[in-house]
């Protein structure tokens, strides 16, 4: 039987492989050769692309497809693959939404943003090539011999990126922090603050634990606990979230913090207070843990990644 | 033998038709009813994704799709689909490309612009909510039974709407506007021109003639000639507005014009002259009607809209 420490350890070496594989696929997929079918790779663009993609990041989703598709055994280079382009929808995201008309921040990463580094129509046009490439990467026979697993993962991820998952869930946000209407911020109900957080953050958490599922043929009792470890890891990876921008250090966090209070839109730290929040994020953890029963010794890894979102500092 | 009167006439007809199913799938898509796998559609999200796809355009994307996929007596509502993701994309990169930071026009179709109507964080969420919708849309089994049909359909839309199509074609004209490094306009040669036409708008009219042939499984001649066809029609077009920017009415175009003498970057009229570009058009035009001679009689609606493209007005 492994200890906690050792699994811990485990733990954080597969997160560095991971990080490390991807950082290694990102930077092919960015590179400056063209795909067939394309005429050319504009220098400034693909520089832009790269900008935002390579070089940092813990590539937690990428760690989430590459260790739910390990549990059946499935190629690493394809899972390497789907955490790629999973990545790059991440990567556009935080591109968009740090842009002036969004949250209008300056630092990311400890880096300038990519509109502050370049400027704003390099940002927007970088973040569609982002989103574009995402569905590019998860099209190629290297992905998975079967189209109709290909398939099933754009589609998934169509959904859980889009107007009904994570695009949604940052308007929501938004409108949270009153602007549109009347201009004030509109304080949530604990419902409508988890229905945010469920497509703003947890859609593509969900989506990263679920593609590792469809990589591995995965049978429906896998898939449901698959759906409901990612489900539920990505309301503690929220909680856990809200918690640092009120107990977090900005050094450490590498962005701006106590944004949360300023706006004063609401969140579950500020409805459950500290210690609820934090008693919630514990039984969260717990009930990832539980969700992955079916997988035995196997589910190990995964169970101590919810560990880690929950005592994170960064 | 049909006249060309006649021909024109059923032109015009079926463009019509195709541009109210075109519609009617779009208001569908874009309707209030969550897809599986979605949490919820925020209303103010939605309003403004249906601003900017719904009561205007002429459709030529999906007309070209669904002509094209008529050569191959393709189920209409299939294409009806690949054309309604196609204009997703078409009117995602409008909403961006007027954003302030890229082209900042207050007119689009006679209409204010999305971020003027709403706002900018409204405007670009808008448009990622659309890019992503397209390929949700192309995933679908309605599109097409083989999964392998549907992640082709998939793969080239990508390629042809990303960093090495549309998306890089948009970050070179912008560049030519000198936008970047010292601010000066960048006159262009006629290669250049043509690459960043090619990518611009090109590959999208392009990927529309393609996608008919890969929903009728076409075979490699009759692919290589709706390619061929797809290209030179993306010439002519660009060609065509680059001639309705100088000689056009800004109430009958729908939008400013004069921009482009304004920006001093070249087009093929500031490089060919009027004339010049006037027979390099009609050139185009004949070489698209030529290579449609596989298809005999079943490619005179296609000839036609080459035709249209030459000669149209706004």
């Amino acid at each position: 039987m492994n200890t906690p420490t050792k699994i811990a350890a485990v733990f954080q070496q597969r997160l560095t492989d991971i990080a490390n594989d991807t950082e290694a696929a990102l930077d092919r997929l960015l590179g400056p050769d063209s795909r067939t079918g394309e005429r050319a790779r504009p220098a400034h663009l693909m520089e832009a692309m790269r900008y935002s993609t390579l070089g940092g990041g813990k590539r937690f989703r990428p760690f989430l497809v590459v260790e739910s598709a390990a549990l059946f055994d499935v190629p690493r280079e394809r899972a390497i693959l789907v955490g790629a382009a999973l990545e790059c929808i991440h990567c556009y995201s935080l591109v968009h939404d740090d842009l002036p008309a969004m949250d209008n921040d300056d630092l990311r990463r400890g880096r300038p943003t990519a509109h502050k580094k370049f400027d704003e129509a390099t940002a927007i046009l970088s973040g569609d090539g982002l989103l574009t490439l995402a569905f590019d990467i998860l099209s190629r026979p290297e992905v998975h011999p079967d189209a109709a697993v290909r398939i099933e993962l754009v589609s998934s991820l169509a959904i859980n990126a889009g107007l009904g998952g994570m695009v949604g869930g940052q308007m929501l946000d938004l409108a949270a922090e009153g602007r549109f209407g009347d201009g004030k911020p509109q304080p949530l109900k604990q419902n409508e603050i988890e229905t945010l957080q469920a497509m703003k953050t947890g859609a593509l958490l969900r989506y990263a634990c679920i593609a590792g599922a469809m990589l591995g043929s995965a049978d429906k009792t896998q898939r449901a606990a698959l759906e409901r470890y990612g489900a539920v890891l990505g309301e503690a990876f929220q909680i856990a979230d809200d918690l640092l921008d009120v107990e977090g250090d900005a050094a450490t966090v590498g962005k701006a913090i106590g944004k949360d209070a300023g706006m004063q839109k609401g969140t579950l730290v500020s409805l459950l207070g500290l210690d609820g929040a934090k008693q919630r994020l514990a039984a969260r953890v717990t009930e990832a843990e539980e969700s992955l029963a079916p997988f035995g010794e196997r589910g190990e890894v995964l169970k101590a990644a919810a560990r880690f979102v929950a005592e994170r500092k960064a």
